[in-house]
């Protein structure tokens, strides 16, 4: 282990200690600090962005990379309100998740507690370094940040605005931290760093998540890999499909919860692929069809790569399927278990189809855009959980906690 | 990828397909199948264990060993037993675990549904082999089982045992297989196989939990490893506290939930050192104390290793402390993170203590022995888990689920 990331995750530790203990009413506090010092100091984090992006410019970085990269005013009040908002959620720290009073006396209670030390590795866009930080802060969690390189002077400037206001706040200004050094190799300590840290979240492309989830000993939350599908029904009404797969696919499309993918049921596909074709072409989507598909005007033949395949863009993979067991069967094979969603009328069908998809959620009449920590009503998400350990879906603040359990008897002995 | 492993692992999930979709009912009766099973074939068993035992014993395999390796008529009762026991347990698929409508009309409903497919990795103990398999059946989840090659045959035994009675009970025998191959090679596939196996647990000593906590790249559940304390406060009814400390240190010795370290405050040191040295003592315990209780007659003085040793024999370390505070920083830099327990009458001092110490399970006046599924009134346990993803503390049923998101609308879209 490298002495860098142990000191650094020592410190993190203890202010850890100390986080965890803090009443809600101080973390909010210093989460509002954090919110009036990122627009008080905007204009040295504007400055240190600036140079990023000026760096990345001159590296050739393309226009949307540096899109992502770059913030302006509107982009710091957003990270201001972000952190505002968190602070107005409830505290997910010392919730008494079960309890009970045991056979022989003992009170057993499973309490909400902190992990401790988080560790964020994401990509670009430096707006998550508050958000991440002001999730961990209100979850009682030390966070160790490690945003990509293009991002090194404004995240940097931006965590010491954010250090600057926790301390002023009271509570320990090493609650957040940039993960230390530079490079891969500064990434694999952290990855590396069990026993220091106690939960990695990586944030970003698939080959970000791709290597934190093979190289990491830290336990890893998998996040935001999506190839997601809408299956329309033969008992689907087809003017609401159309809505769906329109809204799926186009609402949105650098997404990890866009469709990437429709599959329709052959009953309706004589009606429904028609109209599915031309109002996809119509709003500038490229499809990659099957053979009924790639029948249609405009519409490229599917390699099977299509199939797998989380396009971010105005593309669409496209089949039809005989019934819904055959839907099910290729989104068991396919899919990346985020979301799927089903168009149909009939009960048993969305009874068949909830039952035996297993992705992180499946929709019934819905678009596949909902699956959103804000639309399910959590406030504040740092990602969307694609695996199944401890929590599958949008990560909310009481995601980011842990349980202990805290049994008190009156001199209980085991016989 | 081996091979070998892919072919077993998908032969785990398609029966996992199958019997994430059982209902209770024809779980049950698989159990009960299965325990019927294990009484009724049990020659066949007892000659596959006696093989082993017979191959252990001309390899020099240690005494203790070779009691955790054999079956007999009684162990096979137990085995039959935990499997009714667990048939008895509520079903843990299924439950709604959070609900609301959304603002908008959308139903969201958590689920919890089954994690697929299951990997043990364990030690000798061949009973092991038909609880987890149990606990795995009625969770919804195929497991894969890894024994040590030592019980190979006896494991093998049992497993077609349990394979036969579940498909005579008309669900699919590979929700029940052995993790193919033999030998570190093959444990390593295991390990490996990311996508294949959705979550792996080890169970048996530290050096396989840190073999399978470094190397896999599936999501593991650590258990099991516990250098536990018990703290004297000076609050504390001294009469109690040898009784907690005598139970927490003998009541059994060779299990995670014993104590290993004792610390005392300085404020009743001196009455209470003498008294815990000689009832320690009497018990046949060997006490590795600091200089306080170094200064007592056969206490031998500890090393700084024996701070971080867990035992799992008559043997404890023990020290005296200034004050609370320096028995919790003790803890925190010694302790494994699975249980440890004030003895005090103050409750400002088990506030600080529960508070403070970052454990799976923190007891106050009450032996550390409790935690344990069983005595938590979880019925079956399929270990204990020391980390803090997922679950933490006795893993029962609930345990052994992940959860999806079933949400429902009548065509709705992000606007």
């Amino acid at each position: 282990m490298s002495d860098l990331i142990t000191a650094v995750a020592t410190r993190a530790r203890a202010a850890a200690n100390v986080l965890a203990l803090a009443t809600r009413t101080s973390k909010d506090a210093a989460l509002e600090a954090m919110a009036v010092a990122l627009v008080e100091h905007r204009a040295a984090i504007l400055a240190a962005n600036a140079e990023d992006v000026t760096a990345a410019e001159a590296g050739g970085t393309p226009a949307h990379m540096i899109d992502r990269l770059r913030l302006d005013e509107s982009r710091i009040e957003g990270m201001a309100q972000g952190l505002r908002e968190v602070a107005g959620l409830p505290d997910p720290v010392g919730t008494v998740v079960r309890g009970s009073t045991l056979a022989n006396g003992l009170e057993l209670r499973q309490v909400s507690v902190p992990f401790g030390v988080v560790g964020v590795v994401y990509e670009a866009r430096p707006n998550v370094t508050a958000d991440a930080a002001g999730i961990c802060l209100k979850s009682g969690n030390a966070v160790l940040l490690r945003g990509s390189s293009s991002a090194l002077r404004s995240n940097t400037a931006i965590v010491e605005v954010l250090r600057g206001a926790v301390e002023a706040s009271g509570l320990p200004a090493d609650v957040i931290q940039l993960a230390p050094g530079e490079g891969h190799d500064a990434v694999k300590q952290l990855l590396r760093a069990r026993g220091l840290v106690d939960l990695l979240i990586p944030r970003g492309g698939a080959g970000l998540i791709r290597t934190v989830v093979e190289e990491s000993t830290v336990p890893v939350i998998e996040t935001g890999v999506g190839n997601c599908h809408v299956y329309v029904d033969a008992a689907a009404d087809l003017e609401m499909a159309l809505e769906i797969v329109l809204n799926s696919k186009t609402h949105r499309t650098s997404v990890c919860n866009s469709a990437e993918s429709l599959l329709v049921h052959a009953d309706v596909a004589e009606v429904f692929v028609p109209k599915v074709v031309a109002a996809l072409q119509e709003a500038g989507v490229t499809i990659h069809g099957d053979a009924v598909f790639a029948g249609h005007q405009g519409v490229l033949p599917a390699t099977e790569d299509d199939w797998d395949t989380e396009y971010l863009s105005l593309d669409i993979s496209a089949a039809v399927v005989p019934d819904i067991g055959a839907a099910i069967e290729h989104i068991r094979a396919h899919s990346s278990g985020h979301t799927e969603a089903i168009v149909t009328g009939s009960v048993a069908a969305a009874r068949r189809f909830t039952a035996e998809v297993d992705s992180a959620a499946v929709m019934v009449n819905a678009s596949t855009r909902f699956t959103d920590g804000g639309e399910f009503g959590f406030g504040a998400e740092i990602g969307i959980s694609t695996q199944k350990l401890h929590a599958r879906g949008p990560l909310g603040l009481p995601e980011m906690t842990s349980t202990k359990y805290v049994v008190t008897g009156d001199g209980h002995v085991r016989r």
